[in-house]
């Protein structure tokens, strides 16, 4: 495959830590949120058995947050998701699905309520913000929904505890998984939460002051040293392992929750006022027609995953499903994939054919991420 | 200035032509709506060069379409837009900027009006489709809001009409400055505009089957040879000249209309139900405190506008304004640049400092565009 430049603009927005990822040796991006994305430092390869083993900082400032704020922000939440926000209270940080008034996914973000009148959604890559603005224009709520100044930093890999403790105290062992706590650095309060796009624990610090970006990464990379801090990004072959849905690889505008398997965070029939909730209600019951799997797929390393690759019944021309994330894992020695597939072939152990670039071969779905 | 790889993946979507392209010998992209963007060919001074004499394809797939369509599909688009479309007819295609309740820019798009009930927005680089889609659904209108398969091709440049001419027949050369026909290419019926992102004349082509565009690529191609058709893609240098803005560089969601000199297309106070009425009206009146302007900026070749440049009063601290696209002119032998300059400043001719990353350079405002 042939590596292509990215061009630089101010329309691709840099982060506050990008002067630090460019020193600390990155070699390619992607845009995520009209904003620049590590994708590699060592390498995919070299990377991924670093994140397992070591812990990582990782420049997610392209998790742009939408703030809602005001008297009916629970009010416009709940719009934006099937998932029943009524019990949520102040510290709690909820996977959220976000769906059109089809049940179509708009975005999967963290969901982080700072207060009863206040939510960060710290969003996945389409513009989100729009959406909950519209919908606050059009019901006339009593809202502000704004882009503020939040950059995350993800710290990740299992060492990432250890790490955190040594900056921000022991405090931050308290904190729960999805939970989040406020923490000092250098005088500064930061939203500190057990979260992160990957298997191997972590935490991501909602960083919402430029100037302290800098010396925040400085000192997790100072205090780290022995602990082999690196600077790393989000994993594609860890993610997919860990079967981690990806917005506009695994999933777009065309698949509801159901499909995407994202029905263990979505309470349909409790989530009066979502504006997908018409639509999802028969799918709620009944449940999806095609659904997201793991799978392993044969032979050598696949190539990049570039457009989905379609997926058939063993030796026919039956279309069963598609592939829209696949790389080669080397803990597991074979292809990871994740893709759709039809309820007739969704069983785990099912074999199917998946049409690659490179030709057809043979895939095994399964009825589990792999880690 | 150091190169990263811009790593591929199904989110970062491939357009009908990228084939084309890469055979072509693109060497960078940009992302642009989740789309790749072609952004250096021969190089930016060679593509810029060739773009002024000859004619050129380019890939421009990820000018998304917002489809609107229903019974009160002309009530939404003037929801969207400050500009008065009720004298817009079918066949007709409006630069309109797009603004939300506060006023701010969200998109600067060309609308298409194919019917009575029928719209094509040609969007920039924002997800316009969910704020049309959230003020469709708040308003209850009777309207449809999709994303349909339409990718965009533009052929630019002083031979543009001729090569159109050749491929699409005379017909092509009745079709008026922002104004559209239905072209037959291989008995399917086209979009053809006179328009496009460059001032050296063209056409863009809607092209709404994924099948034919590489038949017409390589219909372009091949007809056009003796004009010296090449692949090609917006110039950097030749739209700074042009003052075409580019949304996210040198506007966003922080600017109104009138800041960035479109107030020509804005009829604020006839555009009833537009959404961002009420907070423009004044503006419209007084005018803006800050505006866009073309400027010129001393010294050897200035490197990539990655961050706003501040602008200042020469020999002060004094803030006036922001550069935030900028690039090296062959043909005028400056460097060129667009930004938005503060009232007191703004004058033609007036002197002032930008801090471009390797220090302080002098600067003169234009009263107007360079070409």
């Amino acid at each position: 495959m042939q590596s292509y430049a990215l061009t630089p603009s101010r329309r691709v927005r840099r982060t506050p830590f990008s002067d630090r990822v460019e020193r600390a040796g990155v070699t390619a991006y992607t845009v995520y949120n009209h904003m620049l994305l590590p994708t590699a430092f060592a390498g995919l390869e070299a990377d991924y058995h670093h994140l397992k083993r070591h812990v990582q900082l990782w420049d997610v400032g392209c998790e742009r947050q939408v703030e809602v704020r005001g008297r009916e922000a629970a009010r416009l939440l709940q719009m934006l998701t099937p998932r029943d926000l009524r019990g949520m209270t102040p510290g709690r940080c909820y996977y959220t699905p976000m769906v059109d008034e089809t049940g179509g996914m708009l975005n999967d973000p963290v969901t982080v309520k700072l207060a009863e009148d206040r939510y960060w959604i710290s969003v996945a890559d389409s513009d989100l913000l729009l959406w909950a603005k519209g919908l606050a224009y059009g019901f006339r709520l009593e809202v502000d929904v704004t882009e503020p100044e939040v950059w995350p930093l993800a710290v990740q890999g299992p060492k990432a505890e250890a790490l955190m403790a040594r900056v921000f105290g022991p405090a931050v062992r308290e904190i729960r998984f999805f939970r989040f706590g406020r923490l000092d650095f250098q005088g500064q309060d930061l939203v500190v939460a057990r979260s992160g796009y990957s298997k191997q624990g972590g935490f991501e610090i909602y960083v919402d002051s430029a100037a302290i970006a800098g010396p925040l990464w400085d000192a997790l990379m100072e205090r780290g040293a022995d602990l082999e801090v690196r600077a790393g990004c989000p994993n594609l072959i860890e993610r997919i392992e860990a079967q981690l849905l990806s917005y506009g690889n695994d999933m777009t505008r065309e698949n509801t929750p159901h499909e995407c398997g994202l029905g263990r965070f979505c309470n349909t029939l409790a989530a009066i006022g979502c504006a997908g909730r018409d639509a999802l209600l028969r799918i709620a019951l009944d449940g999806p027609l095609r659904q997201i799997r793991s799978l392993s797929i044969e032979g050598e390393a696949v190539p990049p995953c570039l457009e989905p690759w379609p997926l058939y019944a063993p030796g026919s021309a039956t279309p069963v499903g598609q592939v829209t994330s696949a790389a080669w894992s080397p803990d597991f020695a074979t292809n990871v994939a994740i893709g759709m597939v039809q309820m007739t072939h969704w069983t785990g152990g099912t074999q199917v054919e998946v049409e690659a670039p490179d030709g057809r071969r043979t895939a095994v779905v399964r009825s589990a991420s792999f880690i």
